[in-house]
């Protein structure tokens, strides 16, 4: 089976998890005490989490792109495994909303933060699982032969982009507003073309 | 007419239904009783109920890639038929939301679990009326001349694949979380690669 | 400029148009005088309108299909009118939900099936007007020459398909149930193969 | 790497993006004191903010298309500077609907007058941004060799587009009725063929 479709789906996916993160922005409500001015000021960590979020999705896109780009073909099992990084994918708009809604208040903003920076995680784990599969395991259903020591040298990329969401997971416990600043800087960090080739599973062209 | 269109849009009313599940996914608000931790996993039939639409709708996708892989064109009756199909699917984070609303609630659990199972039901039928049309009414349409008996074989597949949801359906008078249960068990059976060939319409490759 | 974006773009507004409206169906609470089953047959004119609302859209992206099918290529003039139409079709899921919101209320039920056949109505007049932009502007762009006389007749269908939107949107004042009804049965009609060639804009292939 | 999936990718973002706007029209409730006729009608600054957004999104699309079809390939400076274009883009449906909410509120109309405007600034802003990147420097990565004086023609073209969506901001502190019809008014001028050519980041083709 060709990965046309394959790709068409998970784009589709991914283009409507981004886009659907806009709709935690609400209006907010003028009271007498308060200008429109401050509400908005004041809902600060909705456009903290959109564009974390935001530039997150965008990047595990682009490393998708390379992976998916590197297959000929593909099957059953790379279909099953690529769902599973979808819905882990499709999850992230809930998140960033829980984030959003806790990052201000002392009771449950430690969780919040941590589910946020933990939804992260367990996406770039999915995505490092279908890597090693692909890489490790169907390496005849490449684009390209390629030998096993460029392959392994994909796939730590994929593994050390964890790292710093293991990081920021746990540091959750402590701050929710560092944990959150974390997720933003490693967003910032591999969006900037310096960092091409790395994180959230490496990105690799 | 060339099937590359149909694909496109079957391919992005499955993308955002799939990723339209999470609205459903609202952030519990915290009362002096009750810490975030309680209040998120007291919701979790929403999270159970969305797993199990996510893989499944999934899963509709990779059959219906299959489906539709094997035409080389279409017509009317056929566009006329995947948009039922579509139409099914379309409705279910209706069915979803419904499901994880009344779960735990005395009244109207068990309705809300038939009116679930049998969404699924109604799905999988349309699936199987329009596979039916293609492999006995338009054999001609196909890519490659195919057998009678090949393609009655993919149909009975298909047929089969109506069995479960016809349990789930009829087992919600008796428990709603069995129901449930049943339907998560489908999704995942069919995910793992040890099922391709089966199922929600019977993956053929 | 080539026809391929243009469908792409148009293909992924009409499945989010199409996947949005279910949206509009909420779950619904149940009192401590109703159960579940009499809410869920309460809202019965919510399922009526996404009926008839998926089913058309769904025609008109057929329609679309075929329409755009006869490019060859595409300039700023289409796209244009193009957008014009994809605004007509992007604004249904709101006439569909004030439909279902106001058929059974005896305040507003007259206006709202009106606003209601009437998007319909300023849909198929925009849809027209594109294809007769296209068959008697720009038949130079056509993949394939094609005589003035079979212009005409294409283009002929599409002005006729006007008419029993004009019907509805009329017979509203009398009536929303019968506007409604009349709405659902142009669309089931349509869906028909037997009307291959014909309506909202004349199938055309 | 090809620009397909860019383009892919972009095209689903901007089609959810401009169909998630009709979210914003709501069903108005009717009150003892007021029929559905005058409901509708009040909430007009609704349907404003949605055309104008609507049809914004739509040209930016178009110019997106112009500018990307230049590209042979692409590279991952090119995919960032796409990410946060898009991230300006998808943020649109708050806007409108900030602006929606109090453009006839005595209290915050001017500041959501200037967001509104203003976001659209900041997508011009970002789309100058990319189009400067790739023609100034990225020469060598386009379809087809162009001189420097037709690509300082193109940018410039672009860079001429942000004049009006100053001024609208600007204008927003004396007026938000104005600044909505500045808008408004750019969108309708950009959308008639006479304007191939220009705004927004520039038509060219």
């Amino acid at each position: 089976m060709s990965t046309n479709r394959l790709e068409a789906f998970s784009d589709g996916v991914l283009a409507v998890a981004i886009t659907l993160l806009v709709l935690d922005i609400g209006v907010p409500p003028v009271t007498e005490h308060q200008t429109l001015f401050h509400a908005l000021v004041h809902q600060w960590p909705h456009y903290a989490a959109y564009v974390t979020s935001f530039i997150t999705i965008g990047i595990i896109w682009i490393n998708h792109h390379a992976m998916i780009g590197r297959l000929r073909i593909t099957d059953h099992a790379i279909l099953g495994l690529n769902l599973l990084l979808l819905l882990s994918i499709a999850v992230l708009p809930f998140a960033t909303a829980l984030m959003a809604a806790y990052l201000k208040e002392s009771k449950g903003q430690h969780l919040a933060a941590g589910v946020y920076a933990g939804a992260f995680l367990v996406m770039s784990i999915f995505f490092t699982i279908l890597q090693r599969h692909i890489l490790l395991h169907k390496p005849h259903m490449l684009t390209a032969e390629m030998p096993e020591e460029r392959r392994r040298l994909i796939l730590n990329r994929s593994i050390r982009g964890l790292g710093p969401y293991v990081v920021a997971t746990a540091v959750a416990i402590l701050s929710a507003y560092v944990s959150l600043a974390i997720c933003l800087a490693i967003a910032i960090y591999y969006a900037l073309p310096i960092a091409s080739g790395g994180a959230v599973g490496g990105t690799d062209f």
